[in-house]
């Protein structure tokens, strides 16, 4: 991972012309009603509509010429699979997305739609893994974590970096744990402001984060269901030590929540977020007291929703 | 109605600190799609959620000490409802609106929130207007109405002043036709630029204002079917001069289009809007032909939806 701001600025600098800025926005009802002052980074304004466009590029542009030219596979729920889709599209690379066969249809017409091949599989984390290593194996490509790799995290933390750059008095900042988000916005954010606060949200049905924050050891991730796709992943080792060192706390949410944080979002904020971004929203909602007359950061991770397939 | 760009600046003037000035937006996909290059002024962001909230505050700000303090009436499918609603707690007046009793729920929710009396009626245009009257005969309350009045004309013509302050080599605008927007619209556009076309989006079930422009007389709306409930209206005396003299044509969309634009915007853009904004929006894709590699402005109109009744 950097180690230094200045690294991380170079990163953000060079993915910059391949990325949006995102919007900062804020909501007096989500102010009236959570009790403290919210800037929510939007990245599900972000090119193929979540924060993972930004790991996935500065990934793709830390692999050497032979390996461009070897092309990359990856397995994903989803966002990640479009972001490594549309990334190597944009350095004319060949990409292999496994993609679980309940991942979202939106989501697979958009990986299809940025010219990557997709290959199907069990929605397992185990059968996710095999299948990737098999394709590696037979073509060569280099397989990309969608959210334990160095790079990605990396070029994640670039949305937290931009966020307080905006707002640099933000004293706490909560994300969804799951994606590789939180490691690199904790990192980007105590590397600006040691005094900030690093909190995340999970879903109560996947919340292995949380189980290996309450053990000290990684807990493994063995039936996720939530609505939550983007989190339904297993926390890896290079997220772990960054989230135990710098993270004050995981707030569990339940389905309802989620589902009830969502639709808050939709119809006050006018703004199409998914539910793993909702996670984080929820989380706020829930224990209000914690973030109360406080200056908040929340990173909307993503807006990739089927809109045939609603929860309410 | 305002007679210079002078007087239209002065009421955007005396109603900003009531408003939001709202973002324009742009979309490569939608520019890709339609061929044109396209500014979206997003009135879905406007306080209340619609651009309605600027003839309301205009027209409440035009009363005179004694109209204040007789409190205002108004007939509304929901939008002028919740933003005479709105505009009269932000000046201390008692507010009552008549709604039809089919009128979406989350408008109903939201004009009782901001502390207006809500009587509910048939919802037939002459049901509304009779309800209306009483009421005012009763209480002696101002009507307003919610398209036809000159003074929300004028309000809502800001919303077109602020787009081409900020884009003013627009050479074509398009809104939707129903709630007193595209009058409004026209007036500050030939104001700014007498060379700007004029376009309009009318879904088929409620085509009085394109019947009105074929037969040159004003044409009733009998039985308005439609999903866009902002625009089952009828077209007023001071809405049709402006639109006969400047409006270039008038699109009808079908039902399935407007609701494949409002699904298009919603998954693409990441924005909520409603279906009445989504006319506008369907016109184009329709008719692209009339656009093509020109630089067009669509006024998204409002972003009230009920999520728990969608039509995808």
């Amino acid at each position: 991972m950097f180690t230094s701001l200045g690294d991380l600025k170079l990163i953000r600098k060079s993915i910059s012309s391949y990325i949006h800025e995102t919007p900062v926005l804020t909501s007096k009802v989500f102010d009236s009603t959570s009790g403290c002052s919210t800037y929510f980074k939007c990245e599900n304004f972000q090119k193929m509509g979540a924060f993972k466009m930004r790991g996935a590029m500065n990934a793709l542009l830390s692999l050497s010429s032979q390996q461009r030219a070897d092309g990359v596979v990856t397995h994903s729920s989803g966002n990640f699979g479009q972001a490594v889709a549309l990334a190597a599209l944009n350095l004319d690379v060949k990409a292999t997305i496994v993609m679980p066969s309940n991942a979202p249809k939106v989501k697979k017409d958009a990986v299809a739609g940025y010219g990557a091949s997709i290959v199907e599989c069990e929605p397992t984390n185990k059968a996710r893994v095999a299948a990737t290593s098999d394709i590696s194996a037979e073509t060569g490509a280099v397989i990309l974590h969608p959210s334990d790799q160095k790079e990605v995290i990396d070029g994640n933390a670039s949305a937290a970096l931009e966020l307080l750059e905006s707002q640099p008095d933000i004293e706490a900042i909560i994300t969804p744990v799951g994606g590789g988000l939180l490691a690199g916005t904790a990192l980007a954010a105590k590397g600006l402001n040691s005094r900030i606060e690093i909190f995340a949200g999970e879903p109560s049905g996947v919340d292995d984060a949380y189980r290996s924050l309450q053990t000290g050891v990684i807990q493994p991730s063995l039936n996720p269901v939530t609505i939550a796709d983007g989190l339904r992943t297993q926390l890896g080792e290079n997220n772990f030590p960054i989230i135990k060192k710098y993270v004050v706390e995981i707030i569990r949410v339940e389905e309802d929540e989620i589902i009830s944080a969502m639709k808050f979002i939709w119809e006050r904020m006018k703004i199409v977020i998914e539910p793993s971004s909702a996670v984080a929203v929820a989380a706020v909602l829930k224990n209000a007291i914690l973030f109360k007359n406080r200056k908040l950061g929340i990173i909307i991770s993503g807006g990739n929703v089927d809109l045939s397939n609603l929860p309410f």
